[in-house]
Formats: C-alpha cells, sequence, structure tokens
C-alpha cells in the first residue's frame, strides 16, 4: 500500500477537507455516480448535492447507487450539460467536482469537450462562495482527452492569480499519462 | 485564511503524515533550522534527526532554535555537504527533507548547487526504506536557482516509475515563481 494517492485520492481527500454538513455543491459529471454519493454523505441531511450529466445512463446508475445508501434525497440529478449549471444550482456553492474524460465502461466518443468544460468552470467559479474550491480530475491518454487537457490547462494557467489559486498535483515521472488532479480556490 | 496552503506547508503536511514517533529523519538543508526543529517535534525521544549544512551561521541558528525548545538531544547536527549524508546516517531512513535555494536572509551566492543536490538525492533515495519519502522544495525566481530547478526537475522525471512515484505540486497561475514542493515516494 503506497503512501501516496493517485489523483482521484488526492482530489477525494482535498474534497472531504472542505465540505461540511450543511454544505451546498456540486457535481458537474456525475458519470457512475461514485462522487455524486461521496458528496451525499459528507453534506448530510442538511446539505445538497446537485448532480449533472447528458446520459440517461449516467443517471440512472447515480439514482441507483444513492438509493443503495438511502440518500437520493440529498441530491438533485439533472439531465442538462454542466456548462448550463447556473440554471439549476443557486450562487453560494462550496466545491464543485469534475472529472473530465469519457464515462468510464461508456461510449468514447460521448464525452466533456473543451469548449462546454471551460464554459462550466467559469460557471462554476461564479457560483462559489470566497474559500470554496472547484476540483478537477482530468483524464487523458489512449484514443482521446489530450486536447481537452490542453484547452483546460491553458484555461487554468491564465485565471487571475488575485482572485484565484490554482494548484495542480502531476505524477511527472510516470509513463501512461496518468490523470492530472488541480485545485481551484477562490479567493475573493 | 485561505484553504489551499504554500508550497512549504503542503510538505509539511506531507512529512506530519509520514514521520512517526521513533522514525530516523533527515534534514539535508537545515538553513534557519525550521525544517529540523518541526521533525525533531514528530520523531519524540525514540527517533532522530540527522540535519546538514555547509555553513557555520546556519548550524549555529539551528541549534538555538532546538535548544530553545530543549529538543537537541533528538539532533544530530553536521556539517558537511548533504551530498555525504550517507557517511553519517544509517539505512532505514522514513523521509528526508529537502529546501532548495539559498539561506533566507543570508548570502545569495551561497546556495544549493545542481550537482551536489541531485547526488544528495540519490543518496537520500538509497536511503531510504519502502514507502519512505524525500520531500523538496524548490525556491527559485529573481537572481537564482532557475539552472537548480530544471536540473532537478528533469532529474526527478527521469525517476524509474516501477521504484518511485513523483507528485508534483505548483501553483500555475501566478506571476513571481511561486516554490515548487514535489514528494518522491520509494515504491520498492
Amino acid at each position: 500500500m503506497s503512501f501516496l494517492k493517485n489523483s482521484l485520492g488526492i482530489s477525494h481527500e482535498i474534497v472531504e477537507k472542505i465540505v461540511k454538513e450543511g454544505d451546498i455543491v456540486v457535481d458537474a459529471t456525475a458519470g457512475n455516480g461514485h462522487d455524486t454519493l461521496f458528496l451525499a454523505k459528507l453534506v448530510g441531511d442538511s446539505g445538497h448535492v446537485y448532480s449533472f450529466d447528458i446520459q440517461d445512463a449516467a443517471l440512472e446508475a447515480t439514482y441507483s447507487r444513492l438509493c443503495a445508501h438511502n440518500l437520493q434525497h440529498r441530491v438533485t440529478l439533472i439531465k442538462d450539460g454542466h456548462q448550463e449549471m447556473d440554471k439549476y444550482v443557486p450562487r453560494g456553492v462550496k466545491a464543485v467536482m469534475f472529472n473530465l474524460g469519457y464515462l468510464p465502461g461508456g461510449d468514447h466518443s460521448i464525452c466533456t469537450k473543451p469548449d462546454t468544460t471551460i464554459e462550466a468552470i467559469k460557471k462554476s467559479l461564479e457560483l462559489l462562495i470566497t474559500n470554496g474550491i472547484v476540483m478537477i480530475v482530468i483524464y487523458y491518454g489512449g484514443d482521446s482527452g489530450f486536447e481537452e487537457k490542453d484547452a483546460v490547462m491553458s484555461f487554468l494557467k491564465n485565471l487571475d492569480y488575485k482572485k484565484y489559486s490554482v494548484l495542480m498535483h502531476d505524477f511527472i515521472n510516470q509513463i501512461n499519462c496518468p490523470p492530472i488532479a488541480v485545485c481551484i480556490e477562490k479567493l475573493r
């Protein structure tokens, strides 16, 4: 058992530190529902999770996972692009999670895309409270994801340092494009 | 008070998680003694810290700091280059800390140098136990440090991924060369 966690583990460790009972949070990419369930456990009955996906299969899997833990009442599932999140989510969000790439086990041609992803990150930053975070895990490699990774990283590097702190976690000696975990904190 | 810590804070957070009472650890760059004191507190009376510097002023400052906390008995101060650490430190080390750059408030012409730094990192990796770590904070910018940073990063990127995991923490949207924190874990 190694000491260092992988990018997904790092993202959970960071989110666990900041999200408390009663918080409003967003899972921008429901996928199989793992992060939605993780967030639903953290916010308690007094908090709430808004969870987005454009695929029925993803929302169904997420709903089943929540029901298995009897936590579906803590979550609003939304079938729409995450770039539309400001239509559904009130301001005052503590944390937004993104897993960029395709639905694991799903169709690789249906995946997050640079333009809508960046639009969704912008909307997320608007919705955050001060010292709230956007946590992004970027999966790339194989047949997809390079264009999105480059576009997102370029966008993040150019965020105003007076308003946002952007911390990248990168495993720099690996050979197979390990996912990158990036945490953006809103400073004011 | 922001949520994300700076590189020094990240390095302490990681080291605090892994170093326990009874551990053998190394401060490869004593400097003003802050990290040596930090480590001395963590290892308890049953552990030990080996602390290196080539400057008398650094070792004196470190000794004073330890005495102020009555912890000098937990530390061996060594006036020699950290690239010689294998002459003083037994194998079985849990963690080695490096702050690369010059002594804060000291002479900028006396600073860590790429060749000896990389030699010292290699020696550190040899001395580590499995799942032990080397934690490096790289200060650069202004009049110095770029050459060392590039050389060290290039060395770290080429470490065998089967033997070591190398996690870089980088604040990617800042303008003034914020320090980089890198954690190397020995996997076997």
